[in-house]
């Protein structure tokens, strides 16, 4: 089998064997295949679409190419949540402990963030003393003691995603459907859970911008998953407007946990009930209503708080901190931005918000760029809200004076005003199961 | 700009603009374009095409990434021609002279061979003494005092198209319409030619199989030419059966001179009469009815005979070999074949009687190949004619015993019989001007 003839057959839309594409997935990763020939594969793909098998065969070579978790010990009760990415997005801080309270087995590697603000990992680095990297039989006997374990991705796992990913990155082919499944669901493979619940956003801070944009890779994303032996339910989310009103690292952590604790922003609530009951309806093959019960009571009843606690310092974070936010730290330097007109907010365009907090330090513009966890944005009034010129509307918060005019800047175009109240949108939009 | 956003355009069937275009080109020359952003650019040009306007760019770009060859001081009086490629095509060498032999100034830079036999260049080094090889000075000098002159391809025009061509062939991206177009129409704006006659072929031996298709790169070509100022003319012609009845290197030499001495095949006359006259009716700017009256005249008088022999001992062939072609040598075995059935020979599939001469050692497999001037075919009989069994079908020139079995059997399966006499077809099926 030559790459040649592989090329040639994606380019014309001919379907390519199980074989073929494990070959190409193995040989790509040993550097056996060069890299003009692998970016001309890549972009036939974008362009020609690859068929439901054909990306399933993807999908598990990826999952192939290095390590495999082997999480069986715990029969079906494994399950994972993945976001397709989003502004002020913590729900993974709050859905998982709330999946382990009821009897979930939560072992989730997550990625750091590149962009708007840090990922899963860089918001759980800034609780001081969490450590997000453990040894296998660390993170195993973890998530067998508390149910729940969550760190860095592993250098070992799908080896073949990290390096099409950095090829696609540079050669425009990030934006293909077979590509972002089998890129997403190839690591989840690999990670060895059973469940796993998407999240896939679109709406002005989302890779999607309309509903039905998402429904695209979020219906290839279960069709393969299910495919490959998984349990898998796709939420279609609204990302115009950021997730509650923390935007940043540490600042997401503290709303996290206000949302533990029952006194937290009513979108991320609602939101982290449907995903959580999504996750243990799945792994504890129940309905859906039967698990929004469930989740609601160990919101409610602090089991999920605790199991939060117990996680959270079980990796070495400060205890004292989760009791008492001010210990998390904050940022040296703050500005009020204020109205400068009566009216309702039409939108608060979570695109510009998210690029406000990179320009206050709380994401990374390029990889190697270095997160300040105290940088961010506290919103003090969102879309819907009624507002009057002089009002408050968020907070800006920095170590570093000069990046305060830029972002307030961005942070003011993300408003937009109207005359009237706009219509309320419901939040989860479809669930695709 | 960046490369990111050029392919990005490209896949999006957005259009590049001339300065980008040009850009590309000049960059990836310069090396300052990795080959993996190169290549996801030819895969997305070859799936989504490229307009007019931009081809046309493209083509211009190549030309203008290297030397331009100067032939304004002939006027409108240089003419080239370029044949797509087939089993048997020595029209150059009799169609060059005739032009020449009219007033027209060709001016000619000719590939070598890869595949069935050699390009114009390997034949013509057939030829004992021939030197392909001239100073840009010596070049236009004789160009000047005999109207005519056919060298190998000057290293320092259109580098780019090298560059890019290399790529294409190890990444799947050869068959594109515009990637032909601006590859064979760069190289000849760059060497200065201000009439260009193309021959497009069709069928088994051609890499376009049926007339339609070939007209489609023809058009482009046409269309491109004219957009940058050049007079263009595409003939469609058919390549199911080999050009005349040698297929070999000093094998065609001797049938083209045979042609010029009014003594060669039919067919053969009958396509280099309508390719000189297409010609001369451009660079002369005269009907296509006179030109075709000039050219036969200049063939049956003698007059293009005598241009060739000028021509060939300028550029230090052996003068007494042309007039007795065993002086161009010959291989030291031969072996004939014979028909097994009665009938009319229904094909003469070219494809495979190409392969024949390439396993007899007349062609390339691979550029490093070393060609056998001498190795080649003889055809006795052709579609259309009527044999029995016994008849010599064919003669198998080489010099390596080994080799003729396997070409035995490919020259056998080209045969094909009917019981009827198929019906004849023009060899040139469309002229596009």
């Amino acid at each position: 089998m030559k790459m040649y003839d592989i090329i040639t057959k994606v380019k014309r839309g001919e379907p390519l064997t199980r074989e073929e594409i494990r070959e190409t997935v193995f040989s790509y990763t040993r550097g056996d295949i060069p890299d003009y020939q692998a970016s001309a594969f890549l972009m036939a793909v974008c362009l020609r679409g690859l068929s439901d098998p054909e990306t399933a065969y993807l999908t598990e070579a990826i999952a192939d190419s290095g390590d495999r978790l082997d999480l069986s010990m715990f029969g079906n009760l494994t399950v994972d949540k993945h976001s397709s990415g989003g502004v002020g997005d913590k729900t993974t801080l709050i859905v998982a402990p709330i999946a382990a309270s009821l009897g979930c087995k939560v072992a989730k590697m997550s990625g750091r963030g590149l962009g708007h603000t840090g990922g899963t990992v860089d918001k759980l680095e800034s609780i001081p003393g969490y450590c997000t990297s453990l040894s296998a039989n660390e993170f195993i006997s973890q998530v067998d003691r508390l149910g729940i374990a969550v760190v860095g991705q592993s250098e070992g796992l799908a080896p073949a995603d990290k390096k099409l990913y950095a090829l696609r990155d540079v050669t425009a082919t990030v934006d293909s459907v077979p590509l972002i499944t089998s890129s997403i669901m190839g690591k989840k493979l690999a990670s060895g859970t059973k469940n796993i619940v998407l999240d896939v956003k679109f709406g002005s801070g989302a890779f999607m911008k309309t509903p039905e944009d998402a429904e695209i890779p979020a219906k290839s994303m279960v069709t393969i998953g299910k495919a490959c032996g998984r349990r898998v339910s796709a939420l279609i989310t609204d990302m115009d407007t950021p997730l509650g009103l923390a935007v940043g690292n540490s600042l997401e952590v503290k709303e996290a946990i206000d949302v533990l604790r029952g006194v937290g922003p009513e979108d991320l609530r609602e939101i982290c009930i449907l995903t959580a009951a999504e996750m243990v309806s799945l792994a504890k093959n129940i309905s859906s209503d039967d698990a929004i019960v469930l989740v609601t009571e160990a919101l409610d009843s602090g089991k999920a708080y605790t199991k939060f606690t117990e996680w959270i310092t079980a990796q070495g974070g400060d205890g004292e901190a989760l009791k008492n936010t001010e210990l998390l730290g904050k940022a040296k330097i703050y500005r009020e931005v204020y109205a400068n007109e009566d009216g309702y907010i039409h939108s608060t365009d979570a695109e510009l918000i998210g690029l406000s907090s990179l320009a206050l330090g709380a994401g990374r513009a390029k990889k190697s760029d270095i997160i300040d966890p105290h940088a961010g944005i506290m919103l003090n009034k969102k879309r819907g809200d009624r507002v009057y010129a002089g009002d408050r509307l968020a907070t800006l918060f920095a170590n570093d004076e000069s990046k305060l005019d830029e972002a307030e800047n961005l942070l003011l175009r993300a408003y937009r005003f109207s005359e009237c109240k706009p219509e309320k949108q419901p939040l989860v939009r479809d669930v695709i199961r």
